[in-house]
């Protein structure tokens, strides 16, 4: 079923307003949710719509996001999230980024004490919508062993890096550092299928090709192996070491429902113009973007596509078409919307 | 064979000098040859020694470094490298971000028409060295095809990051974006194995686990498939691109001697003590440490390893023991003595 975006918009301002979340805070949680889904990035969008309202009515996120600056000066400054919504938190800490990068050209922002943020991809490319290139880290539960390990001990930390391109959309990687998700896995095992070489360990630290080994007590693997862990590791160092915040185990699963989590953010902006001018960046854009997009195909392959590209394609038709949902999804959001007292979602 | 390190610093600046370097420079350059050579990346080593001489010899590289700062502030700046040593521009640009960073916290340095700057952890290392975190990033010649692709367009650019960890060695990744490198796939080949997939691709574009297929007009493939290009991707926008300087197929090979190389680096240092007392962040990273290293071993493991560490062991190893040198290296290196007239390598 396709729902339509209004009525989702409208859906979950009414939710977090209902939790007395400011109307303005409830509209960037929502848009963060809603992109996602517009992306078919469906397991960062309203399908965790529940546990951030379980979480909120415990008490383990604010309703109310007050940000406490540490430290602060012309280029970088230290945020404390005093575990408000990650979504509030990381677009306020990104808008002081940007704040900071047109003063001086760059801008670093460092959060600890935030939640869950849904795709960093959204933070990103609010720099790269003002001519900006946008950087973003944060870590998460951890997820996945060290190479050799067989303990999950570090987060799939995702990074998003996100670039104007002159006229076109912008381009915006946005990459969780596990080589797959888990997802993936379980669909492997309903298919009956092995899972590549990579994809995980079973519960003694061991490469398999089995997705049960990876379910019953196995752990998912970093993307290129070593490279993927030493990606993750320096970016708990960016995230929760730089911030003075929490890191790796000190942070529990957003499905634990007795413990604050604590996570912290990376948010850099580089202002181009500071740099080079936009006219120079924009025609060197375009032309490599031409060098990839007008390189030989391989048999096969009709087009190449660039970071995002595929992403921004499913938001244009998801926005007319309204956002696929799957029927559980639906049925739990209304079940809230009952306990809420809200309006229910129509298809 | 395994040669004694006072003696290859000696030969390397001897031949810089030989073609006019100041002695500094030359220094600088053989310093970072020699790092290479000790974490044992020979690849990055003396093994291209003769080609950077060939290159300095042809006017490709120049032997004096001068570079032109084209725009400038507290936090940033834009260097041109005129086509000098990559390693000397690198270093003297990674300076500038250092002193920036010392500054304001945080200093940025984007440098265009540099060369080769041999591997990328020299100088991410010089910002964690002084209580600094160092991100390294360059371009390289195209590698890769881009995803779907069959042409090589992108570069396998290589990232570094580098953190200090208090009392222990800095904690340094320094990865290339192709999953592998060439030469395991022609270990491959020569052993009669097979290549796991995701490795490379044919010259048709599509996915191979024949080492022959990559050899005869195949194509490495980036780590982790668009992850790994979506990264490389990147890279280019926040080297060739942001510096208004030169990207993918406009980079010619570095053995390419006819023309020069116009390589792009990135190089952001953070200033640690800016944003929270070193004494946090060092308790902290000994915390994040020790959750890696203390965690379940995977059966068959005794030890967890952290980005740069096992380079460290090796760089100590060899610093009393000599750098272990391939005989053909070793003979290429003497040739090369008795041209330029200095004292050959002996072992």
């Amino acid at each position: 079923m396709n729902i339509n975006i209004d009525q989702m918009r409208k859906f979950s301002i009414q939710t977090f307003m209902k939790l007395d979340m400011p109307e303005d805070e409830a509209t960037v949680l929502t848009d963060v949710l809603l992109e996602a889904d517009l992306r078919e990035i469906h397991s960062h969008g309203f399908l965790r719509l529940p546990i951030y309202v379980e979480r909120i009515q415990k008490g383990l996120i604010t309703n109310k996001v007050e940000l406490t600056v540490e430290t602060e000066n012309a280029s970088m400054a230290l945020v404390d999230g005093n575990y408000g919504a990650g979504q509030v938190v990381a677009y306020k800490a990104m808008e002081k980024s940007i704040e900071k990068a047109e003063e001086t050209g760059i801008g670093l922002v460092a959060v600890k004490n935030s939640n869950h943020f849904g795709i960093s991809a959204y933070y990103s490319l609010m720099a790269a919508k003002q001519d900006k290139i946008g950087i973003v880290i944060s870590n998460v539960a951890p997820l996945m062993p060290a190479i050799g390990g067989a303990e999950k001990v570090i987060g799939n930390n995702p990074i998003s890096i996100a670039a104007p391109s002159g006229e076109g959309d912008p381009i915006v990687l946005d990459m969780a550092l596990s080589n797959t998700a888990y997802g993936k896995i379980l669909f492997a095992k309903e298919k009956g299928q092995s899972i590549p070489e990579g994809w995980g360990v079973d519960a003694k630290g061991i490469s398999t090709t089995n997705p049960d080994d990876v379910i019953n007590g196995g752990f998912l693997s970093p993307v290129g192996g070593p490279k993927g862990f030493g990606l993750a590791f320096m970016a708990e160092i960016l995230t929760g070491v730089l911030s003075g915040g929490d890191f790796s185990k000190m942070i529990p699963s957003m499905y634990d429902v007795n413990q604050k989590q604590s996570i912290a953010h990376f948010m850099l902006t580089i202002d181009i113009k500071k740099l080079i001018p936009l006219e120079i960046y924009n025609s060197s854009v375009k032309q490599l973007v031409s060098y990839m997009k007008d390189s030989k195909k391989a048999e096969g392959t009709e087009q190449i596509f660039l970071p995002g590209e595929i992403e921004f394609l499913k938001e244009k038709r998801n926005k007319e078409k309204g956002v696929p949902m799957e029927e559980q999804t639906f049925k739990n959001l209304n079940e809230l919307a009952k306990e809420l007292e809200i309006d229910a979602l129509t298809v």
